[in-house]
């Protein structure tokens, strides 16, 4: 048996499956205080004898183990949660190998492992919803130098008709500051899901998500780019990134084709438990 | 003896050294024709009973070891180049082992091992000169997915007082097209070197390549960034990318001293030569 556990800024998901990665029983809560929500885990995890866990939290986290605050979530905005040891709660409580990474880490794994990504050699993950973060297999590895990727906090070149100032706390318009569903609905006063498809948000959504995919290729050469997050719930969105897309490359590395590498999820929103759950059984492989 | 290349597309350095890597003999010249350049290189190679040999070649080449062009440089501006075998070439010569990837991904090396990112987890290199360019060692690896980084060509967010439309043959207004070499001479009818120090050109630059490197950050997370190239002759223009950079980084990730954190070249000119020497050697301790 196995135990995962998507940890969200708003409600922690966990779960426990077999060998087979067949989901034995599954949770979702609310995510209140540490101490609070980590007692529901515990509940469920303690009435099975697990080989290992995984773990895939909001951070931004400290995911170097050469750190002294290894394992811990650092200045997250939700500040109950702020140098809360997460990892070591865990392994004080359970004696097992336990994986630790982000959010965004474990969906990039699940969608690698088993989603649309499957059978690629690398793949980027990218998450719009209410903040844009980003995770990333590449070598068959999670990307991340000293520590993990922010991938929403780079700033985007301007759409032309754009003049909203932005919304992230530190940055004001970097991509999470213009393209994450808070500041589609601080631009124009209606939710994602509320905007028409022919409303003029989706045309700069597109362009700053296309920049956001042209800027990870630069970077990265990556095999696909999956795009997840409730923003990207409107179907006709991926299109719209697909051909200004096209229109940024301007041909210059070789996609054979575009519609085969920015990717919509395979596991919807399972990507994150799922995810968790194959860390953990990675996670005792490894031990 | 292990044999290096610095493959550049104005001219070619080649050197042999021993086992300590102490060059023994080195020579550069002008890049002309493929067959012309590469008998310049036989004719020192062929003197010395090589163990290995190191290229890092300008490209774009190819790097992915499954695809059937693989050792090839590409789509190069350079037409006479284009399409050419160049590790094919040297196999066929020399039965040794024989690395090969970019100049960038070279001097990165050497920096790496010997240079100021001497004693780093990870590093970047970019360079700013007739084109920019970066490449990059996360968890002891060349970084890339199914072919190598073009860290030059994503679109930056444009300087508020700056309308040139830019100078890439592909996407105009990337990174490489408002900050390199040319882009600046094409601008202010200067080149970097005769502009003066409190010219405005100077604060434009300092814009592009402070969120080259904040998109470097937040993607990748290295330990360091190194720029190096022509233009980052001018000593007050790293100051400058410091000064900017701490601006809009914002405090939001921790990085403890971002003069320690992005940095000049520790060997200059000579990281190339000396990482395809590294490459060389390392290559050979991998056989």
């Amino acid at each position: 048996m196995y135990g995962g556990i998507e940890a969200g800024g708003t409600k922690f998901i966990f779960a426990v499956c077999d060998d087979n990665m067949n989901i034995i029983e599954r949770r979702s809560i609310p995510t209140t205080t540490p101490d609070e929500t980590f007692k529901e885990v515990f509940k469920l995890f303690d009435k099975y004898d697990l080989k290992a866990i995984g773990i895939g939290s909001f951070g931004p986290i400290d995911v170097n183990k050469q750190s002294n605050t290894y394992g811990y979530i650092k200045s997250t905005p939700k500040l109950i949660w702020k140098n809360t040891d997460f990892l070591g709660v865990f392994k004080k409580r359970y004696d097992i190998p336990i994986g630790w990474t982000t959010d965004v880490n474990i969906a990039a794994l699940a969608e690698y492992k088993l989603g649309t990504a499957k059978g690629k050699d690398s793949c980027v993950y990218i998450t719009v919803g209410t903040g844009i973060g980003g995770g990333s297999i590449i070598n068959g590895k999670f990307l991340g130098g000293i520590n993990h990727p922010e991938m929403g906090h780079f700033y985007p070149p301007r759409h032309g008709k754009d003049n909203y100032k932005g919304i992230c706390d530190y940055h004001e318009d970097c991509l999470e500051g213009l393209a994450s569903g808070p500041a589609i609905e601080a631009r124009f006063g209606k939710s994602a899901k509320e905007l028409n498809q022919d409303h003029e948000a989706w045309d700069i959504q597109a362009h700053y998500l296309a920049h956001a995919a042209l800027t990870y290729t630069t970077i990265l050469r990556p095999d696909c780019i999956i795009f997840g997050g409730g923003v990207m719930n409107q179907n006709h969105l991926l299109d719209k990134i697909h051909n200004k897309f096209e229109n940024i490359l301007s041909d210059y590395l070789e996609i054979s084709s575009i519609k085969d590498y920015i990717l919509s999820t395979g596991l919807g929103n399972d990507s994150g438990i799922i995810g968790s759950l194959l860390l953990a059984k990675e996670t005792y492989s490894e031990y």
